[in-house]
This record gives structure tokens, sequence and C-alpha cells, in this order.
């Protein structure tokens, strides 16, 4: 039994899913098929690349990703498979995979080759659901295609550092279901350069000079009832691990969220000051 | 083989959900998951009760249904395990169990106490999907909490009914994905009340004195084409077992549903008036 | 081990399909239940049949598809059950099996009779359920329902030609999650009525004299970057094997799609032209 993941921008109401489904299910009627998400916005691999990394780790080892989002084949858009993390992803090559494994590297990049047999202008429905097909009963990749050794990358959405090492300057990659807004900067670059210094983010005209890690860590339980705190907006490091501002209990569709409410938005900066030596006192500007 | 089944607020876009599945497929490859829904309005616990209890029931007894609403665990809001109705439920202790259990009482409640020995800021993916597995694989509720003997009660979304018992005041507890108005007004309570005897019904400046069984019996076949009750409004008992105030085939992202049409939003008031003896005519408002 | 396949518009927020899947588990645990759509826009026939008709075809033969748009049973509205292309369709009798059948015949039509025993106001969580989890059994249709010769017949979304064979009229049938519009004029009947002549589409005040087989064929890739061409207009055959009128990778949520854009809607005319003997050369009126 093999897990294949589903990952696109098709929408959940044309047939394009349901035919993937059912054409997996015809070479495979065992496989458990688990949808990651079809609700990319169409053809943003950055969003992509964010919700793939954070979802693929739960999987079993050995699962297979198929990703549909800009995977029409073209001489600059290639198909591939790349082997990474024991995990299996079929995409095109389109800087996605750099965006996944920033961290670590890939044991196998194989470019599929299997275009010429089949007439398709819908690579998803035909190409990538034979190749995880093909995958999954335990091919060989070189089979499917010719291995190679790298891939496109694409470095924007990594954060900047300045020399000094006293300044991060990182971006807004996403915007979740809640409104909260995930900056590029993970705990990992915050703690390598801030080496617990204080500190000041700011995004906008919004500062803060403390991130949490947990939403209510803000409330005072025995002070005030957690009403009190609704709509206070928060600094976090989120599930995920990067730097998130949020508001506490936001809802974006009737009173907003962090990126409505603080007019932060896609690609917006944010920047994070360090401070050397003296403890400096700051006062959030609102 | 388990059947777990997942509600949340979490949306279908982020990686949340896919992430969650990942985590039990690694535990239990061989659970069957299902989907309930992501698209609660974020932290409503009376949507929650309300889709939850329609549904769960459908499903074979022993099943696990999860629970990803305002599940960030406190002090004032515990983590816990009900048994009830032969389902099990894991769910964060903030009233939404007094809500499904209004008239069962449940055979078992546990205070989930992993917590200590789980860093965590996704409590569902961590603690509950832990828990989840655990039940799955026959393990005894005990070893991964306390037993508690009560949980909070939240009443708020219950009718009243008036001493002389003529008069029912209900509210508006849901708004349905045909924009239909659904009232916490059971068919049992209307019974048992109304004992039979004339009613009007009146949401906002509307008045119904007929309660339908089936949205169609407004239709009179033989004289008129079926299109000609289109935009109809009318008062039926739903499938759930509670009164909804309806458009005869609404579309709400067209034409408009009842909550647009006649102004019904959520926890707006419906009062049903029961008259005595002689039988009264009422000519409906509008 | 029987694969069922839901299409509705309850949408995804409802208890509806939960409620629908657990009844299905509960008869059959080993069944698997794959999602085509509930996103149908409500009451819409012809979206269901463009949907379905272009996912069916995937999945394995013997497949039971339950489709709960326009459900409820009435004297103008029977239930039925077609076998068609060795795949079950559990639908009303309103003219959806026309539109998916129109180049096949059914093999075997049966009105559902069940209804007498079932007392419900929710047909496909009942009347549905049972009668896929009897077809998955490997039950005789004549035990649930007697067989008929014939089913409703809605033919308004054909093509129409005129009697010199040189212009086709066809109309908008979808509009898909990248808002391409999808017409009525397959390429078969394209090539059938075309024989090859040159030919002018028109769109509202757009013209296409040129019908593309993959998006990218419109990307001189040697000549200019790709994102010259985003917002191109271009006429394609689809997947689905109908002419589509497109945007160059367009975002309906941003920038528009092909129907914001042109101003196409669902039911808008759309006329090809075929032109005798000598080429004649146009030019787009935009």
């Amino acid at each position: 039994m093999s897990f294949i993941t589903l990952t696109s921008d098709f929408g959940t109401k044309d047939h394009f899913v349901g035919a993937v489904k059912g054409a997996i299910y015809s070479e495979l009627p065992d496989a458990k098929i688990v949808d990651i998400t079809h609700e990319i916005s169409p053809f943003n691999i950055t969003e992509t690349a964010y919700i793939l990394k954070n979802a693929y780790k739960s999987f079993p080892k050995g699962t297979i990703h198929i990703v549909g989002v800009d995977s029409e084949v073209s001489v600059h858009n290639k198909h591939i498979v790349v082997l990474l993390d024991d995990h299996y992803f079929i995409c095109p090559d389109n800087g996605l995979i750099s965006m996944i494994a920033s961290e670590i590297n890939p044991t196998k990049i194989v470019e599929i080759t299997i275009h010429n047999h089949i007439e398709s202008s819908f690579s998803v429905l035909d190409v990538f659901v034979q190749t995880a097909c093909f995958i999954a009963r335990g091919g060989n990749l070189t089979v499917i295609g010719k291995e190679i050794s790298s891939y496109k990358k694409i470095s924007e959405i990594q954060p900047k550092v300045n020399q000094q090492k006293n300044i991060i300057i990182g971006g807004v990659i996403y915007i979740d279901n809640y409104g909260n807004v995930i900056t590029n900067i993970s705990k990992k670059v915050f703690s390598e350069i801030g080496k617990g210094r204080d500190f000041k983010i700011t995004a906008r005209r919004y500062a803060f000079t403390k991130i949490l890690n947990k939403y209510n860590e803000i409330v005072d339980f025995a002070a005030k009832d957690i009403r009190h705190y609704d709509g206070t907006k928060l600094a976090i490091f989120n599930s995920a691990g990067f730097i998130e501002i949020a508001i506490y209990r936001s809802n974006l569709h009737t009173v907003g969220g962090a990126s409505s409410l603080l007019g932060l938005d896609y690609r917006d900066t944010i920047t994070i000051e360090f401070f050397n030596e003296q403890k400096v006192e700051f006062i959030p500007l609102n």
C-alpha cells in the first residue's frame, strides 16, 4: 500500500482532482490518496513550497507527493522526480524543490522522459499519475527518466542578514486561514543571529519586542477574562517554526486577521533589529 | 481498522489538515480518516456542535472524532476525551460537548494529561493525534488522562418556553450552504409544546403558519411548473430535525438565500406562538 | 472493495457530506469513497454534467457515482440508477444523464422504488446511500426498482450547426477555477464540420483564428521570457476535448481570468464561422 499526496492549484470544483484520483485508483486500487491542498493561488510556487514543506514531514517515509502547480511541460519547465528526505516529489522543475530542500540535499533527481509516449494536455493526470504509480510499484526511477545533478534554484524567499549581524530583513511568505502573517524568518535563523539579545520586530508601523511560543501566552488567566485579549496583536514562533504576526483569536471573514488589520500582504518586508549590550526599553508604536 | 473523523476551523488551504492526516497514517497506516469539515468559522463552538451532532451519528460505533476548534490548551481550556453514544470525541473542554450531549449522558470523560511529555504549539497534530491513535489501538483511556465527572456547560443555544407554554423563543444557530436559516427549535420541542395547536412562526417581519416536511410540499405539480415556486419562502423541519426557514431552490451566491433575502443572521430571534381552542386564520405579512 | 464517488451541491461546510460518508462506511466499512466535488452551483445540472462527464471515465469500471444535485424526489423528479459505460450513476431523473450519455447509450435504466419504505427528507443520505451499498454488494438492480426504457432529455447544451454547415453556434457551459471559459463545442464536432477549413471564432468582441493544443504553444521560448505572455488570450482544445477561451496563466482571484477579463459568462454565445476555398486573413479585433 502506497501513500500518494496531492497538492495543486486545481481548486475543488472542477473535475481535475476527481479525474486524477480515479486514474490513480484505476492503476492502484489499494493506494491511499491524501489531499494536502488544491487551493494554492494559481501558479504560486512560494505558497506551494510553504504548505508542502510543513505537511510532507508528517507522512510515512516513502510517500509520493504529486505537485500540480504550474506543471505544463516546456523546454523551460521540465518534469522531475526528486527523492528527498526519503520522500518522493513529482513536480515541475520550477524552483519549488529549492525552497523545500533548503536544508536537506536530495538523494536523487530524475528528469521524467516518458512524455514522448504520452499525448497530453493535462500532465498531472497523465505523466504524473503514471510516474507515481510506477514508483509505488517499486519501479526504478531510471526507467522513466534520466538522472540529473541539479534543479532550478530560487532563493528570493530567504531572509537577508547585514554584515554587522544585527539586522535581519525578511518578508511575508504566506497568509494563513486565520489571516495570520507568516514570515520567512525561522526560529533557527532568529536564534543564531540574535544570540539572546534584545530585539525589535518591525512590520509596517507596528513593533514587537517579544516572540511567544503559544498564542495564549499573552493571556493572564488569573486577572482577566480571555475575551479581553481578543484582537491583541502578537508575534509568535508558529508550529512550522517561523515567526508569525498574528491577532489573538482573529477571524479573517468577520473582524479581520493580522493581514487585513495590520495591512500586511504577501512579500511585504519584516525587519528585526538586535541590540548590543545594554537593555533598551521599547514601547510598541500602537 | 479504525474510523477517525476530523472537524476543524483550519480551512483546506493551509498545511494543517495534511499534516494531521500524515501524522495519523504514520502511526496507523490502515486508519480510515474522514473529513467532516474544516470550514468552521474560526473559534465558533456553536457551529461545530451543530455540524458534528448531525454528522457523527451516521458513523459506525467506535468512531473517533477529533475536533480542532479553539483547541489551544490552557488552564481554562483543558483537553478531554468523551465517550458518548459509543463514539469517542477528542476536543477541548469549551462547552462543545454540552451542546452535542444535550439529550445523552456521556459514558466516560477523561482529561488528557499527556501534555507534559509533549512540547507543542499545535495540539491537534501532537496531542489529539496521539490520543486518537492510542484509542484506535484499543488503549485504556486512563493511561492518557484522569477520569473526571463533568465538563463545561454552555446552555445559551437552548430555546426558551414561557410559563404559560404558548410561546417558544428560539434563535438562529446556523446558516447552511444554500443560505437556509436553521433554528435551535427541534421538531421534538415544537411538538411537545405545541400539542397540535395552530401556530405562527415569526422571523423578523415574516410569518409562517405551516411547517413542511419536504421542500417541494409547497409545489402543486398538477397546476404549475416547478419554476413558478423558485424563491418562495417556507418553514420546514429539516433533515437534522430542526425548524429551518428556507427559500425554495435558493442560491446564496446568485439570487441569495433565506439568510440574505429575509435578513436573518446567526443569533437572530425566532418566535413561535401557539393558539388555544379556536382556530385563527393568519395571513403572512408578506 | 467498491469505489463510490460523490458529486453534489452540498458544499463542504455543512454536515451533509460527512453524514453521507459515515452512512456508507457504516454499511460498507471497506468502501473507497472519493469526492468528485461538492461545490456545484445549487441545482445546476449543466455544471454537474460537465464535471461528472470529465471525471467518471478515469475511475475503474464498476464504480458507483452518487449525484446529490436537485435530488428531492417528486412526481416530476424520480430517482434512477443508470448503468452507462460500465459505470453506475445514482441520480435524479432531471436531464443529467442525457448530458452525460450524449454519445453512449445506457445499458440499463432503473427507477428506484424503495422510497415507500423510507421516511426521508434527505434522499441522498437515505435512498442513494442504500442503493449504492446494495449495488456495491452485487445486488440486482431490479430488486430496488423497476426497469424503464428512457430518461428525461435535455438538449439545450448541444451546439447548433446551420444547414450550409459553415457556422457552429455554441455556448459557454462552464467557467473553471482559473476563470477559463469552456464552450460546448467539442474537438470532434469542430473537426467534422470544419474539415480543415480556415475559421474564425467569435466570443463577444474578441476573435480567434487558431486553436492551440497546449497553453504554452503561444510562447516563443527562444525569443522572449515566458512572463511576456502572461495575460495573452487564446483558444485551446482543453484536456476534456472542448474548445476553451483562456488567458495564459490567469488568476481569477487577482488579475482576473478569461471570464472576467473578456466579459464571458455562463450561457453566452460562441460562434465559429468556416471559410470555403480561398484563405482569408483575419486580424483579431483586439
